[in-house]
């Protein structure tokens, strides 16, 4: 039995890191790898009227706070250490998620996501200007030049729209989701559940 | 070593329900029995400037299905099979807040939560209608009228602030909150984590 296990991400998500940085533990317990398909946050917003957990609870007395909690929990249950927040946050990511739709298609999409996710969310850098964007593409040992050009192609951006679109017809309203075949969970809090998931159909299937 | 152990809770949240049935097997795992705490949500919402996710995620396309399904997994983990949505939600529970002091002061506090959870969220009644609450109580054995004279005390009404107030000031914002000894936990999701935080303060203390 093949289970389709689906990680849709944008680098925008401070929570997709969290949950990139944790998804090699889930795929060894469930001898499962997920398919990392590139999505913009900032559409799946403006298609669901959603924004930011960070913007949208910062108003509530006490809830940032906690939230703030619950992230030093994470990182300290699985000493992910190299985090910083990056202080440009929120940060526009068209660039460099068109850029993941350039790396898949070229084979290099593993490289290009250690690489960017490092550049955002370890050594936090300004990730939506073009120049620092290539200038840290090349330390990562990535054509720079050659990956934002080739962003510019229709058939890149028409890519990154339709991944999207297709995320949120399948459910999703922000970053992290997962899908397991097509049962949705949305969160760096739901890898749990989507372990014992996967774990779940395996058994049954035997 | 003593651990303390405090559950906020308020009728009016379907997911204290939840994590008030789920809280008998966390407690036989950790061995060590939760402190209910009667608290009102209404006056935690206006402190903290925050209102029920339910009503504050609605305009959010695709986010209130996805609750439903997590909710429904829930259940379906748990065999919540008694749950039933009251239709009269959001329920003011102020009477039934207050009723709750006065069962704790009584030492009934136990039988009391029994009785209005089921009659809130299992045969689901209108739960701030005094006769409606009246009735309920009796139906199950106690003695409304008498619970519900009380609750214009004083005292009682005071109690039932106070306890409000400190779970504000300990950095709660929502319904059901956890307290491990200090440490906040908040919704019925970090009932896992609560049970790994005792169990590795338990461990740590051998």
């Amino acid at each position: 039995m093949t289970i389709e296990l689906d990680f849709c991400f944008d680098f925008a998500s401070p929570n997709a890191y969290f949950s990139y940085k944790v998804a090699p533990k889930v795929e060894a317990a469930i001898d499962t790898q997920f398919n990392y398909i590139p999505v913009l946050l900032g559409g799946i917003f403006k298609a669901c009227d959603n924004q930011a957990p960070m913007l949208a609870f910062a108003h509530i007395k006490n809830k940032p706070d906690y939230e703030r909690i619950e992230i030093e929990r994470f990182i300290a249950k699985h000493q992910l250490n190299e985090f910083n927040f990056n202080p440009n946050f929120p940060v526009n990511t068209l660039q460099v998620m068109r850029g993941a739709i350039v790396a898949k298609d070229e084979g290099i999409l593993a490289a290009y996501m250690e690489a960017v996710f490092h550049h955002m969310w370890e050594a936090p850098k300004k990730m939506d200007d073009l120049e620092v964007i290539i200038s840290a593409l090349n330390e990562s040992g990535l054509d720079g030049e050659h990956i934002m050009q080739r962003t510019q192609e229709p058939d890149i951006k028409k890519l990154l729209i339709d991944n999207t679109n297709a995320t949120v017809e399948r459910g999703s309203f922000g970053i992290p989701t997962f899908f397991v075949n097509n049962d949705i969970y949305y969160g760096k809090d739901r890898l749990r559940d989507v372990e014992e998931a996967v774990l779940a159909l395996q058994s049954s299937a035997k």
